[in-house]
């Protein structure tokens, strides 16, 4: 399953300053989400699970994961649209698979299908090697006003 | 649309204590989620947006709404079940119809179907009188271990 | 929860047409399915379960209620759209509540976001007055091209 | 992305007995579904679209392909439960990717994750080589009860 599609356009210098680079403010800085990998279509984002963000009952409270996956839905799209062309997050749907208490959490987005109005992207996230998340969203791609 | 199951367990004391009650740790704690009404199969819960949680393009992470979602599911169902049972969120859709970028974000959830296994939840988010995202989730029941 | 959005255009007539009439092809003419209330962003549409939809195992195939699903958001936004746009159905998920294995199924569709580009639509399936299925789907709203 | 787990159980007398057969009644035989590969977690399936098939807008509904994600996802556990057990399909959600109008319709649908009480299922289906359709759902596993 699941070869990709191809990439128009791939903006590698915008990748490259997301990889690596920490949000100093969002729900993404609160996480510590990083990109580690950014490939036209694809990329790998995580951020390590630490004791602030346990709940009482012991585990990780599950929308880390959920705003892991909007993350990973909010930026994988921008290297491959053409300048000044937007994506917006319109839906996803999560699968929780088995709740996490500690380690990493790494997430690996694939765009799987993009036309010229929309894109749908797959998500998978891993804990220490165990699939623990499981996505698949929309975005809608939105062209630049004509001036 | 939309007449509610009615549900043979409430427990009572659980819900007034969740009320007004927040959390220390967890990313419910980081978004300041609090709980204002808790009936048999319906809460609503809000957060007030911050300017920690503003991007770096001037609006509030998609994440933020997510992790309200995941928190409804995780809450919404423990004063409907019998002692000793507890419920896992097993998955949830959401819809982003609105960029938010100030104000409270406020979710109404409400368990719209629930029988020994399963219960399917639907949640709106308002802010400000605009419905900013909407998700129906499904959370699996599970009965205690005889002993 | 869900008071509706306004819709500034109705074509009445289309909504109208439809109503009572059955497709002679497709799937939806396969199940019978008939339209029987047709007003701004909201519509209801049944199917009566015959021998011919039921399974080996006894039970209608579930597929009878997603077909269901998928054809009121393929019909519920061309009344509400300027002349000349069309609504693409682009994702829906939906839960299945419990088994049908006779009787009349009935889908109440709603819009309850629309923008220029999207609108989020939620169905309801009920079956001799038990819930039997939910879904939540987005259209993607296409404008006519300029000439 | 996506390696499979492991299944301890594989009925292949069941699933020698599903590929090729043809339902005489239900959606499925319909549409004339017939499965051609069935290993364990996986499997592909396929029906031709045919004139009845095709709207009046010169499209087939999208409610074909759904019902052959339902199929997918009705069938695909069978052979890896314990004997009987049975699975029931809780929910799913499905993207449409493109329009189809002729020739086949070929779904892939592999179980990507599977504790003792659910299982998570991916579903592509390809139109000719065409990625038209991407589907994630979930299956509740269902204990035969103590005697």
């Amino acid at each position: 399953m699941g070869e990709q599609p191809t990439f128009e356009v791939f903006n590698a210098e915008f990748a490259d300053r997301v990889k690596g680079a920490r949000s100093r403010q969002g729900i993404d800085a609160y996480l510590g989400i990083e990109v580690t990998e950014f490939e036209p279509g694809r990329l790998v984002a995580h951020f390590d699970v630490r004791d602030e963000l346990i709940t009482m009952i012991g585990n990780m409270h599950g929308g880390c994961l959920a705003a892991l996956v909007d993350h990973c839905l909010g930026v994988v799209m921008y290297p491959i649209m053409p300048p000044g062309y937007w994506a917006a997050t319109t839906e996803f749907k999560v699968n929780y698979l088995s709740p996490v208490s500690a380690g990493r959490c790494e997430a690996t987005a694939e765009v799987v299908s993009m036309t010229r109005r929309l894109a749908v992207v797959r998500i998978e996230i891993r804990n220490e090697d165990r699939l623990v998340a499981l996505a698949q969203g929309t975005c809608t791609i939105v062209a630049p006003k004509a001036s």
